[in-house]
């Protein structure tokens, strides 16, 4: 795999590549270790690779690394300094307080990339895990409408999701479980509130969990009694599956947010569609690549992201439904999870 | 709040400061929002306070800030340029992938200290929230020990824990509680496995729970059955006592682990206590200002931080006690958590 990162940094010309996010340190060294404001550093030349570690925690990964330990008190700019050769590739996420000191003395681009096209392409192993996951988040779907009552808030319908995630086994959730209902599904980040649940509203439910280390992700938008807004809910449905169809290797990201984004458009709700239309995921919940229209990268095997187009009408009501595909071998789209988009309506 | 920003940025001759991290930007402008992957900037200058958002965000707070909108399909860069002048005080979280672009055009140093040391310091209301938040980890801390039983594995213990504080009331955990068990203690960042606790082990918990936005955090080692290591364990509890007694407003922070570390010295165990005596702690459960060696700002009523001695035998055991205290107005340090230390040892 280190080599593989070695060609790309070839190709940009890089000399010496840091790399500090967490997961991307893990899947090249398989050594995990969130060292929160510790610094915690990947770095890799032609001849060496290089773990600048705090002696707090103790690296067991890949035998290939050589790990420079250093305490609470001493300065890690120095090291981080001593190491660095050449043209410098730097992680998109590294802390300014670290790239900084940095920059001052070396040439610095965004060296990501060398890493985050070969995280993006799941292995087989890795996909089980993501099944496994998106199981799971299937089956606690499948619990959500008898929570749905008349009365209830969107905070107590989150609590018991959560709830039902660790008593099912989950390690951990994707992020924190977003419950709307009514206006409040206008807002595709929406917090759940005290707000209580009304007859004839949109419900929004958008959660997952982490299973083995790997994420699951699903909206669905549910109604009580009635849905009033069937003609809404139809075209977001039509938008997800006709994107899902579209996935195939060699296109583009933006081609399916293009698909997605012209049913929408064509039905006279464009400006009510205000986000992309997905992003990768794996170890986390948001990976590259972004599914959106200013993304113009190659769709690969073994690529995984979510599809989740919405309409959002601002103090009225919004819709989305998410999945998350990857693409096989065969170069088919694939779903995760398999929870039902046809059945909204709770009576 | 913003002038107070101002007059710091005036003594560190700073034009324009950019302010990315999100507990910051709450505290300035009462408006919480985790933009995840997506670009979020308060940008402050002599002149303006300008907020750069994504359109999927809705900023609700003080009405003192202009807020910039932006799509997902729009170059944010530009944005952040063109609000930037003069020499740049930028985030130490600040994503390089945002700094970098900056630092081609303008002068950048790290500006972050002109809104830690506001935010370090907390009013009578953040300190009721906090209080709060440690009754609710004493009171969950107040079952662990009827859940550690012989045969029992760190991870079961784990899960249980985490399922005690959501039915309790938690919002959200400080982060994910560390079960020890036997010689795992001697990892300070334990992650629970499936060990199985085994009589006259030390057990190491270290756990704490979000309420109202605000974060707890406490330790406490156990013994089942009996203490093989009571010498030890007085130690690390002379040495959290004492270091507690010698806070005052106006002692430097590294003060204070000398207190705590001279104790562990003298025992003999300095070589085994390998991190700094403790945190700040609000809304994060890390926040400036450390309690280490290399800290020497000087520690300030309002105050919030932990107090966490440790002595850690590599492949034996480990001991850490840690309490969460403030300094109040009379300049006294007081306790958050009251669970006791006394009695460690469970029949």
């Amino acid at each position: 795999m280190i080599n593989q990162v070695r060609e790309k940094m070839n190709s940009s010309k890089i000399d010496t590549l840091w790399i500090t996010d967490t997961h991307s340190i893990d899947f090249l060294t398989k050594y995990h270790c969130e060292a929160g404001e510790r610094f915690i550093g990947l770095c890799i030349t032609q001849q060496e690779v290089i773990l600048v570690l705090n002696h707090l925690f103790e690296y067991d990964g890949i035998s290939e690394v050589q790990v420079v330990y250093y305490y609470d008190f001493e300065d890690v700019h120095e090291l981080i300094s001593k190491h660095t050769v050449g043209k410098v590739g730097v992680d998109k996420f590294m802390s300014t307080q670290f790239s900084l000191p940095l920059s001052k003395s070396f040439d610095l681009v965004i060296g990501s990339d060398c890493v985050d096209r070969l995280r993006a392409i799941k292995n087989e192993n890795e996909i089980q895990k993501m099944v496994a996951a998106s199981k799971l988040n299937d089956y606690v779907m499948s619990l959500v409408p008898s929570l749905l009552k008349e009365g209830v808030s969107e905070k107590e319908v989150a609590v018991k999701i959560q709830k039902l995630f660790f008593d099912n086994g989950a390690d951990a959730l994707s992020f924190q479980t977003i419950v709307a209902f009514g206006e409040n599904c206008a807002d595709p980040h929406a917090v759940p509130s005290d707000r209580k649940l009304k007859k004839d509203e949109s419900i929004i439910i958008d959660m997952g969990c982490k299973l083995n280390g790997y994420c699951s992700d699903m909206t669905r938008t549910f109604f009580l009694n009635k849905n009033p807004i069937k003609e809404i809910y139809d075209i977001v449905l039509l938008a997800n599956q006709e994107a899902i169809k579209a996935i195939k290797p060699g296109c583009k990201f933006s081609d399916i947010d293009k698909v997605a984004r012209m049913i929408i458009e064509k039905a006279g709700y464009g400006v009510h569609f205000n986000h992309r239309l997905g992003h990768g995921i794996g170890k986390e919940v948001h990976e590259p690549y972004d599914v959106s229209a200013s993304n113009d990268a190659l769709i690969e095997p073994g690529m995984c992201f979510s599809i989740e187009p919405g309409i959002y009408v601002k103090n009225q009501f919004g819709v989305r439904i998410e999945d998350l595909v990857y693409v096989n071998q065969d170069g088919v789209a694939v779903l995760f999870n398999e929870y039902t988009k046809e059945d909204e309506v709770i009576k």
